[in-house]
């Protein structure tokens, strides 16, 4: 139902520049600071960005290439140029790449897959062919298997809850499930778990290809020959090098053997082109797939198993590969011991002059930008480090070492760390810690959309409203799953973040293709550059703000509503599904299931659902209200505090606040996955980089584990507790309501 | 959400053997009562279905096709077989037939579109090609146009609505609209309303061809040749002939000129094949077509204008052909001015094995029954009279015109209608009038659903409590809109009807197509014919219980519940347009159109929607109320009536009660339509078949008609007014509690 939204309040922009407050900053500060974020945006040049877009992009780089190298050495030495204080740390990452790949349908007929893009004749760097690593997926096992293939859909549980109705084992046999819904990690694994000996993934034209748009080099969607490359490694596990967990992948580090890698999937996955993907579907029998599984291509879906049969033979060379991590220092002071970073990986797939590159170009902008700053006298009050990160795309690989390796340093120095990846043109997607959401949209709203002339806030705030949902005075941010380089700082360390991109004008589907290169970016992601200079202010501003802030601009009311919601979330979760629980369990009695199939049609009625027990949400109800509080008196602190600065309260809050994210960690981390100790944002066990909040509350009710439930909110109770009591730490003087 | 249901308060079945009560017949006469219908049942033959089927669709047979007519004799000689009084009404109407039907591409390459169906080798009845109506719209216009094609997805008036605001106009183009989620005749009214100068009509595969399973012969879906059949006649202004609105199309009947008549589609229509529609849309450039519109097709869906134009050409023989409608009578005492009448269609656009013959095998079926009962002493109270129409697949034509002849003998003596078409395995599908809503629930409850054992009613409602939806203890009947013969019955005269049919697990793409024929019918639609068995156990128990009912099973406490439904949805219409209109308004006064939109689409801000204002609900609430006393005061008078019956006042109740329905019409008709006369029911002007509950209050709302909404209110008070004193009026002993 539509909801008469705040249009009607009007769409205040923060108005920063007309004498409004500007959190963290005391009053007499604030028209000098917007006088210098505007001094950087006027820096920032589109012309840089088009140029080193087009340099980096020029060959394929993935990790271990030796362009990738160029690359990293190319960028140190704009920093040093910059003024930089730069360093290169080198890990050795497990990283295997395709000795083999061979995929031949045996029956009913002969197929022989391409597995190979085609080179467009328009577009020179797909011709670089003997420098590209083919389409494979990192981390699957080397194998040679024949079977008959399954269609899975997606190849999500859903799909398997579905297939188990209909009759349908995958066991022993070679899943074909489309790419999208999911992280691509969970199809092989959800694949393995139920039985399946090898997994094809594949984009259909439905998604990404000619339903969705004009094909490439007509238009940016997929063509018939495009694959997407990309890693299957378990990451909602642990991320990073499988064989050093919780470590720096240095040279001399302890490693696991790969057969001791909780993170390594046991099946061959290969992902495949729509073109070879179609012989394989149009020679499938069995029951036609559920309306919703099928795709466009011109033939009818069916499920198998059989009677296509395939062979599935890879073999990867699994070698230890290293991986450059850059970072580049602008010192502060007075408090050179506050870091804040600033992150976007270097390494890609083929050419990746989106994926990563867009992304580089903004922070390297940035950075030259703020170096000019600099050499005019500007001082920032923290530490700035850019970072350049290897190997993000086969598994977080340099960032994740990096960070821990540096783990000492960081739970004591990472004021918060800002990450891009990927940009384009059109909206402001923006995800983080909600400790920032209240600073982070006082930024959005000093940002002009380069179409429109409005706030990057606004425009997203209005889009939000026109798709019906509630209207918002603040910027919301987004929950973090992961997908780039800020889950080990958010979530192994607990350091607020922020994962910062446009885009939603730019659709496409180059995305970990051949086809993502600069000829591509330059006619459909973002031709003018414009985005990347957006991304730029925004991410810029975002580190100048939080490096010159006088008191750091962390706020736990935005926080507290957040969790509060969450909580909600979960709460309603368990009566849903303690409410179907009930309702299957009559229909089951009542066979209910039975009377309603078609007896054509195989149908297995599911079995009856474990009952659910009611849960005890009160603790967390009380943190919850504690925490409230305990927010409220800090901002009510802060605001005493700007008016009548304290030097020596400032100080200590300065050196305490940007703990607070810490609080939300658990030290024996997440249920079967300790590396993620984040309370509150976690990847999905089963989603992948989908977000699942409040993670060991959800997935404990999502997987039948009710009686982990109790235990799981407590554990936030008493996490949302601490905090509570270290903000109430931070301000000794404010009022001490008792609860 | 879900909600927890009424399977906790058991799926009671009627239980009238056990020694329930049944609406109308006094507790003393149940059980013979049963006896009598399960005599019936037993004597319904699958083995007559069959043959009949096979000889009735052996040759296509069409409105004034030879085997049309034999078939009418045909059926005509099986009931006086059986002891029937027969009757065959002949009416001359308007029904052109194909001269001349071109469509080429002349730009921006040819192609000559086939606009034949495919002859199946291993289905002999597809070779009857020189017997076969080809592929046409009845009712198109003459034409000869060359234009520019515009794609306009299903042609409904969202979709114009959706090419509004991507600045694209259909005036002086050709569009092509995909079949589905209107009655066709919505496509080319409406494109003609938009200034379009020809329409053709295409079956996506995504909607009943490949994507929807497999296509024939492999399956029942729609191969690449198969072209739907169909009117276009603007039936929801009025049904029957074009030329004798309201009145019978006898021999010596007032004309109107055709360019008098209202109904007739100005511009000229063609369906095609989707090989035919491929070419056409793959040359199509402008903008991609929005994410929902596009189909199965292997190409990107582009909306045009053009390059694609085509040259369209269509010439049609505007001939008067005789329509002939069988009557057979059982006369019945002691009231044989109480008719109780059955009717299904017998022409076809082709061979038509499911439709319509599936529906009147099941109508010989229980006719020959109801004789054989007759022979061994069964008589019935009231008079039976079951029909058989012709023409009804151009535009009810037989059945339409035999109401308006019969008008006068019907309004006074006609106490039901009962109507079937096509039927299929599967679930059952029951609409019509909630004065027979409880009736018809018992009924439903005592027939056995073949496949599962249970009783039709009760998988009909597992169904639906499956699918999410409320539980209901009684069967709900659906409102009726149009596409049947029971339209003139229900909407002309205020006759009650019922239309019913199985379907659900009969899925296939051969409606009005010639693969539409026995072979097809026994393969893929009911096999065994035992839901044709069915159907004529649910239509002839109907038939039986109100032909025998000691009184008339007449009841009107489902029909103020259901009137207070739609109230509730009318008064929900009307706050939702109101406070959208008001939300667009701040929208585009805000520009938030302008700012959210993608500088590179062409986007038209909507205008800005006219102020929705508040209503008078009042009297409409009002007149529930005393319509809510007035059902349950009569419910409680036949209780009373039934422990004692007073044989004056149950003839003088079942003389009158029957004429209820007749209390809904309005004399002047709705607006703009004054053929249709019915307040609760009518097909919507801008749906098609699609029912419009509240006609007149709703779409007065729907199409901004503001000012008109209080009267269209008042005109449905004052109609359930007259109702509750009728009702009143029929038991004058009963409390006559004051407003």
């Amino acid at each position: 139902m539509l909801v008469l939204v705040g249009c009607m309040l009007g769409w205040a922009e923060a108005g920063l520049a007309q004498g409004g407050s500007m959190l963290g900053f005391f009053p007499g500060h604030v028209s000098s600071q917007l006088s210098l974020e505007k001094q950087f945006s006027d820096e920032l040049q589109t012309a840089d960005m088009d140029q080193w877009m087009k340099r980096l992009s020029a060959l394929p780089h993935p990790l271990g290439s030796p362009y990738d190298k160029q690359n990293i050495l190319f960028l140190d030495s704009l920093f040093r140029t910059w003024g930089y204080q730069t360093h290169i740390d080198t890990y050795y990452v497990l990283f295997p790449t395709p000795r083999l790949r061979r995929l031949e349908m045996v029956s009913p007929t002969r197929y022989q897959a391409v597995l190979m893009e085609k080179v467009i004749p328009s577009d020179p760097y797909t011709a670089q062919t003997a420098l590209q690593l083919p389409p494979y997926n990192a981390y699957s096992a080397d194998g040679n298997v024949t079977a008959e293939v399954v269609f899975v859909n997606y190849g999500i549980p859903d799909d398997y809850t579905q297939l188990e109705k209909m009759g349908i084992s995958v066991k022993g046999k070679i899943v074909l499930a489309k790419y999208g819904r999911s992280w691509r990690g969970i199809k092989p694994k959800l694949a393995y778990e139920h039985g399946a000996i090898g997994c094809l993934i594949y984009s259909d034209p439905r998604d990404d290809g000619y339903t969705a748009g004009d094909t490439y080099p007509q238009g940016p969607y997929k063509n018939p020959y495009a694959v997407q490359r990309g890693s299957v490694m378990d990451m909602p596990v642990y991320p990073g090098d499988p064989l050093t967990p919780g470590r720096g992948a240095t040279r001399e580090a302890q490693r696991l053997t790969r057969g001791e890698a909780k993170t390594l999937i046991p099946i061959p996955v290969l992902p495949i082109s729509y073109h070879d993907a179609q012989p394989l579907l149009a020679a499938l029998k069995g029951p036609v797939a559920p309306p919703s599984w099928r795709g466009a291509l011109p033939l009818t879906y069916h499920l198998g198993p059989g009677p296509t049969r395939v062979h599935l033979q890879l073999a990867f060379d699994w070698k230890l590969t290293p991986a450059y991590d850059l970072t580049a220092t602008l010192p502060g002071s007075p408090y050179p011991d506050q870091w804040v970073l600033r992150g976007n990986h270097a390494d890609a797939w083929v050419n990746g002059a989106a994926d990563p590159v867009s992304g580089l170009v903004a922070e390297m902008s940035e950075a030259k930008s703020l170096a000019g700053l600099y050499r005019k006298g500007w001082r920032p009050k923290r530490t700035i480090v850019y970072c350049v990160w290897d190997g993000e795309e086969p598994a977080l690989l340099g960032s994740t070492e990096w960070v821990e390796d540096h783990a000492a340093v960081l739970k004591q120095k990472a004021v918060a760390y800002i990450n891009s990846d990927m940009n384009g043109r059109g909206y402001l997607y923006a995800g983080g810690s909600h400790t920032l959401e209240k600073f982070f949209s006082q930024v959005a709203a000093e940002v002009k959309d380069p179409e429109k002339g409005i706030s990057v806030s606004r425009r997203q705030r209005e889009a939000d409203a026109l798709q019906g949902h509630r209207p918002m005075e603040d910027f919301r941010l987004d929950a973090l799953g992961s997908g780039s380089d800020y889950s080990p700082f958010l979530q192994h360390l607990g350091i607020a973040s922020l994962n910062l991109s446009f885009g939603g004008e730019d659709g496409g589907g180059e995305y970990h293709t051949m086809y993502d290169d600069y000829l591509f970016f330059t006619q459909f992601k973002d031709p003018g550059f414009a985005y990347e200079k957006a991304l730029a202010e925004v991410a810029g501003r975002s580190v100048m703000r939080l490096a010159d802030a006088d008191i750091l601009p962390f706020d736990f009311t935005h926080l507290s509503r957040t969790v509060r919601r969450y909580t909600d979330e979960v709460r309603q979760l368990a009566d849903d599904t303690r409410r179907l629980a009930r309702l299957e369990n009559h229909w089951i009695a009542d066979s209910v299931y039975h009377h309603t199939s078609d007896p054509k049609e195989v149908f297995v009625a599911p079995a009856a659902p474990k009952p659910v027990p009611y849960f005890d949400f009160s603790t967390l109800d009380n943190a919850l209200s504690a925490l409230s509080r305990s927010a409220s008196d800090y901002h009510h602190a802060i605001q005493a505090l700007e008016v009548a600065p304290d030097t020596n309260l400032v100080r200590r809050i300065n050196g305490a606040v940007y703990q607070s994210e810490r609080q939300l960690l658990t030290e024996k981390g997440l249920p079967g996955r300790p590396w993620y100790r984040h309370l509150i944002y976690a990847p999905g066990l089963y989603t992948g980089y989908g977000v699942k909040t409040l993670p060991g509350i959800r997935e404990a009710i999502e997987q039948g584990d009710y009686q982990n439930v109790n235990l799981q909110i407590s554990q936030v109770s008493q996490a949302l507790t601490n905090l509570s009591q270290f903000i109430d730490g931070l301000c000794p003087s404010k009022t001490q309501a008792g609860f």
